[in-house]
């Protein structure tokens, strides 16, 4: 399953050392003006190559518009968008065609498919976020014009929660052969009250799958989340006056509808698998072997994911206020 | 949106103090035997009224099988089931009709629908989970033909672990005319190798989305979920060998798909909204007013939504288990 | 697949000989006023029983809301319907039992699913219309309020097009223990323009889809439909002046969205399968068997077919109004 | 809505003069051996400027494999194929900008979209079928692996049944500056019992609502189609011996599920809407004007629809191969 959305749909395709990363918009208003201008600042956000904190994959994810747009403007028709891999190294791989690497999604694509594309992880690559975060690029400019924002801000990388041990920390993890991970918090202000759809399209629980479905992700929290049981009711309710709520415990969802208050969100972050430390493994004969992954890696994904998750909340939250259209 | 799963899809219907609540199932597979017999004891298990940690309403929770069976076996057509509301008090609600619950769905459905069933909270009901405990227990049998079983446990109340000192927090609760909540794990056993389906629809992330879904559910993790924030990637990575896995941090996904180990999850449930202290809250002219709520409540929602997490899980698994059977 | 509609959704469920036949709605615009004597007039309307040219099965088809209304409105929660089941007579089908009907689906629902309710048909009773017709009713209402009206009339029964020689030639059938098919034509007035979603989800292709899913209708034109082979471009197209259309060979169409002209749709009604006269065919143990089917069956569905027909129609238009009110 | 299918989904983006024209393939089997010389002959098939017959524009219609595809086989991994425009030439059409022109979808998308991209059509254009097409090939060769075999043939044109008195109409009406449609018959050869999913997703259905969404389609019949309303029951039912059927009236589908026997389609195309013959119609200010349409057309689209008729037909009967490999 490649397409994601009810109204706003997006279907990605593309893997990580193959010819090209894409995505198409199904469903995008039109009359909205759209250029590759709109887009390529949140695919640089993204980019790799540009810190000694990230991968040094040398790629300039030049982002060409295929169709959708006419004289500046969406006309309704399918967007889609095209991204050419440039920095392709399949030979770097090429000593892990017949390995699993822990933590990664060797072994599962192997087991369903019963194939894999084994260079760079094929489609498992966090390179096809290239592809939601374009495609999330066009969603914010729709939220932008209703009022709503979207940041998402680093909150801790392994036990570090301030931005120089945060970078000291990776540094560490990469001089090590290891890596790191960490928490991201996304916020959405400006959203209005009434979004999400009871009881199998919860605004909550579209957004915690949504997260879940990033690579690396391996928790999701809405408001208080899992301190909600340190806590008793008359504490986590948030009260109401005539002039609103006076507390934030939700995180602006109630019942799985937005409340009008600021949407909040957690998500964990686990260490980047692809490590140059020695790790065991299998490969693809059943043999026991050891595995030391060189190539060019992030010792930590978490600043590279927060791009990410921004445009995945973007897309969720345009959707449900499409969604939300068809009735008022 | 009242419709959940791809392959395996139920449609719940029903409210609170409304006639009947009832789930439709569609794509059940045929020849499978079943009767009452196989879902009421589920029924039972989240049914009210048992002791005093939950709530006092008296239901019998009798599930009717109105089609989709002849014979005793399914025949691939839908299998509709349906549960008469009997113990219903309208008027233990007529209070509460113009004012907004702190904590509940009563402003958010106001503001999405323009209008709402305030009684027992209409559709927002837990009683709604009902349905699902229904189908998942359909869900559940087939399954455990293919062996594979899942289990619910509570790892925490309010801070408390063991089976006793729960229940003495759960009564203090009440006593206090207050609320608690808890954490639950999930573990499914014998699932295959290969279930999920990335890149939208991983089954972490359909597990993420399932369980945020639940009423009351603030946060969702996988395997080691948060903690994997304070671990480095050779730590967190669980080696292979051949014979298996060595450890399992990832809580049985790997890339969005099943690795053949047991798949972990917890959930985060926030204490029960419903509480008799005197809460601040609006009124829907607008007014300050304060609440307190009598009703018949439970003090902690976190066992009764074991059996309704455990039904979700199954619904999810046997709907990959099925999407799967297409390919191979 | 028993769900029908993308924003307007139906999922019926229901046997011939079970329990009772029902209908969830999901999506129902709320708000809206609405009670079974909405409903009750449109069961009436395709009820058996009314007349010599019918079936004489004697159903009251009492319908049940058991959901989603709230002090006479609509909620936005999910509407089920229910009709019980009263003249149920299985022992009529006892014969049947092993046998494969011609003209029925009898044989393909043994292939596909390895099993089958052999009594009336099961699932593919033309009882099951009864729930589309239910869900139409409330279709039809919303639309109403936009002014859109929907009517179906019969143009040919076996070539007879005078309502007198129609009915002639349906009792001339019933007593040769025969039966007779026909063409129904559906007008829908006052759809605005812009209705219908290029390329996969266009008007024509929703309405035809939807047309052939009602059991015996084996074809179904739009506008002009089978004589276009007959007319050059010149003579087919519809000119355009300042005020609107001059003609209307499109049936109120083009490119698959409406043009705010009339929508046009005709449709074939096979001969009704079951017939008195002595049929070759098999049993379910390959044998070459004679079958009579005696029960109680209509010798022509057409006039039945057409308040299903104008239900489904009103369920596609509902359906693609409420798509448009996303965007606009 | 771009997207068609339920298991093999594909979504096709691009307008007839923009960049390119492109299809993404979602639930493609893995392990397929797959490249562009598959596709290819497909493609050259309905290619234009190849005949008199035939519009002029000169396309190469050179198909590019994007993804999925990994040394030779597929991986489940989308698989994106894109066609580049060349011979565009928007200046033919900036006449045309500010007319709708009859029988086309100008008015009804500038009504629905309040923009268009008027160049050829944009999105509406015949080209759009390209994509259809390649997906289709893909089908069609995982259908081949199954025994399934599809073909179309032209059963006549404006009155003409002969290929050779078909020719000559085509050029008359060339010549005429006019057009003529035509019938198109669809037979799917060793299609096993079993496909087709009531009540919602019959084959029939699904088959009558793709064939009625390709452009210049008016009309659809499964086997005897309109013809039946001239028969009785006893006439029309097919009867069946232990060596199966005797007849195939209903056109190899039986209560919306395949019986083994060849699944027969027919369906009715209008005449090419773009004539070079002086039309009425209205201008985007509300101005009656008069309209020749010069540009490159088909005089008759019968020939070129053919392909694209097999290939939306393939696409269908694997989607409902996929469905029922869900659940044996």
């Amino acid at each position: 399953m490649n397409t994601f959305g009810r109204n706003f749909r997006i279907t990605t395709f593309g893997e990580s050392h193959g010819a090209a990363i894409g995505v198409v918009i199904d469903g995008c208003p039109p009359r909205l003006e759209l250029s590759g201008q709109d887009i390529q600042p949140f695919l640089d956000r993204r980019r790799p190559g540009k810190s000694p904190l990230t991968s040094a994959r040398k790629e300039s994810d030049r982002v060409e518009i295929l169709s959708g747009v006419f004289e500046g403007r969406t006309t309704g028709a399918p967007v889609a968008m095209l991204v050419r891999n440039e920095d392709v190294r399949p030979e770097d791989y090429a000593a892990l065609r017949d390995m699993f690497r822990p933590g990664h999604a060797d072994f599962t694509y192997q087991e369903k498919y019963g194939i894999r594309d084994h260079r760079g992880g094929g489609r498992s690559s966090g390179r096809e976020t290239l592809a939601r975060v374009a495609a999330g690029a066009v969603a914010m400019k729709v939220l932008g014009q209703a009022g709503i924002r979207i940041a998402g801000t680093i909150l801790e990388v392994h036990g570090q929660t301030s931005p120089d041990a945060i970078e000291q920390e990776i540094l560490a993890a990469k001089t090590a052969g290891d890596s790191v991970g960490g928490i991201v918090e996304l916020v959405a202000r400006g959203c209005p009250a009434g979004l999400g759809d009871p009881v199998f399209g919860k605004l909550d629980a579209m957004i915690a799958g949504t997260m879940m479905g990033i690579g690396a992700v391996k928790g999701v929290e809405i408001g208080d989340g899992f301190t909600v049981v340190k806590k008793s009711g008359s504490e986590n309710n948030d009260p109401m006056t005539k002039d609103g709520f006076s507390s934030n415990h939700a995180g602006g969802i109630l019942g799985g509808i937005s409340t009008g208050q600021d949407i909040i969100v957690r998500i964990a972050v686990k260490p980047t698998p692809s490590i140059a430390k020695v790790q065991r493994t299998r490969d693809i004969n059943g043999n026991d072997v050891e595995i030391s992954i060189k190539g060019r890696h992030d010792p930590c994904i978490v600043p590279r994911i927060v791009p990410v998750a921004e445009a995945m909340l973007a897309l969720v939250l345009l959707d449900c206020l499409l969604e939300q259209g068809k009735y008022w």
